[in-house]
């Protein structure tokens, strides 16, 4: 189970630090090669080095579609499910579609890839999310508020209720469409009030919170906004601070010492936050 | 250019229809083999004998996607481009990210894939759409009003200045989003009511409208509603009800005869409308 698995992580490592894999190309450290070996060989670096510091691991399959390395994202999500099954995998998709179009979506994300949560989009409602919840235990993240300049375009409409539809959304995946316990939400770090209005509209919904590191979010801010009741119920993601800290030989070494420092700011934001 | 590359290919053909592509490995005709090879010359053979009667193919990247089949999707495209140059790929997508991910889906859909225009969800904002707009030429088509059975949860919710949330993205495709004449968007066959909302707020906008055939929507109403002032700006898309159309070695034949069929049932609905 999805949410499970995340807690059980988060408690043993006292980590809610997701490090984000998005291996982009242009930014990889010279010496590494830009096919889907050097990617594998990139990614499971990171991902060895930075496992002490994380409850989870976001590859963002854009970055291996972009570039068709699609084995790349298989050989690296297969590494992480084999050498630690304990940390969670998010597949950072944000996909959205029909019933039967949904289906294939929810194939690729939890067969060919193995993940145990993927980001979706709920513009299309909520049959377009239902077909994943076939595949038991597995999570489902929706956007919510995202922390991009226009993610208040859509997201921040006021609807007559007087709910803007971020909001709607929240009540939503807190309730109705919560059919199996396991659904979390996207809320940017970029926004405290939003993230404390997130938490008051869905108490116990875990959120996915990007934008820490190079975004620029606020961690004390962010994590005194988002705790849930047990003091988790947050996924807080960096992704470039993260992975290119460095651009030597030393790498991965850099990242995981980037990743030990991101995630001591959010347990003393955390500790600041309980009191 | 998209927009004109689709109205050249309308007015030579006299044909609004697409063809979806949507090579579901549970349906294909039984002697097809169920991987790459299989898939591609599956889609081939539609592509050449429904090619006449088509503006459009769709091909929906995540039947290829959920079977581990990028290199069939990359075949079938780059075969319509070769062989039929005058037909508009359009990408099913309906991606939607921040930018610097978004520029990673704009480079699988117009670099990897080499389609003329993709499918995207409006929900993050206009910066989410933006990085699209860097190809020129190549168009971007925003999810708007759909015709699945939850396509109102979110799409029809009521903002406090009386638009729905559909209508809000069908104004900004139409006006502010529309930085290079290349958006369009996707209204539901199903609702011809709301075809026809989204024609009055957005005059010019080519509208994708999937839902003809298995969907069950109405041909007739559909173009009544959605037609242009130059009585184009419509892409009719039937996937399943034409290429599934037989199941025996003249499959191809089979789907180009419901091609012919959904052509004609266009056409007429199109001089019934125009009067």
């Amino acid at each position: 189970m999805f949410t499970e698995k995340l807690n059980k992580r988060i408690d043993a490592v006292d980590s809610m630090l997701c490090v984000g894999l998005d291996p982009d190309l242009k930014r990889l450290p010279e010496h590494i090669s830009r096919d889907a070996a050097g990617v594998t060989a990139f990614c499971r670096a990171i991902v060895d080095t930075t496992a002490p510091y994380v409850c989870a691991f976001k590859p963002q399959i854009a970055y291996f579609a972009g570039a068709g390395l699609e084995k790349a994202l298989e050989d690296t999500i297969a590494y992480i499910r084999e050498k630690h099954p304990d940390i969670v995998v998010i597949l950072d998709a944000k996909r959205g579609d029909i019933g039967s179009t949904a289906k294939q979506y929810a194939k690729e994300a939890f067969e060919r890839y193995q993940a145990d949560a993927v980001t979706l989009s709920p513009y299309m409602g909520f049959d377009t999310i239902e077909p994943y919840f076939a595949y038991e235990g597995r999570g489902v993240i929706l956007l919510c508020r995202t922390s991009n300049p226009g993610g208040a375009d859509i997201e921040e409409l006021v609807t007559k209720d007087g709910d803007m539809v971020y909001e709607r959304v929240a009540k939503l995946a807190a309730g109705p469409w919560n059919v199996n316990g396991q659904v979390g939400l996207v809320v940017g770090a970029t926004q405290p009030a939003e993230i404390a209005r997130v938490r008051a509209l869905a108490p116990a919904t875990p959120l996915l919170v990007p934008g820490i590191g190079a975004q620029g979010g606020d961690v004390d801010a962010a994590v005194a906004a988002g705790l849930d009741a047990e003091g988790r119920g947050m996924i807080i993601n960096s992704s470039r601070a993260v992975i290119f800290a460095g651009q030597g030989e030393d790498f991965a070494q850099a990242a995981a010492q980037a990743a030990k420092t991101t995630r001591d700011a959010i347990r003393a934001a955390k500790t600041k936050a309980r009191g």
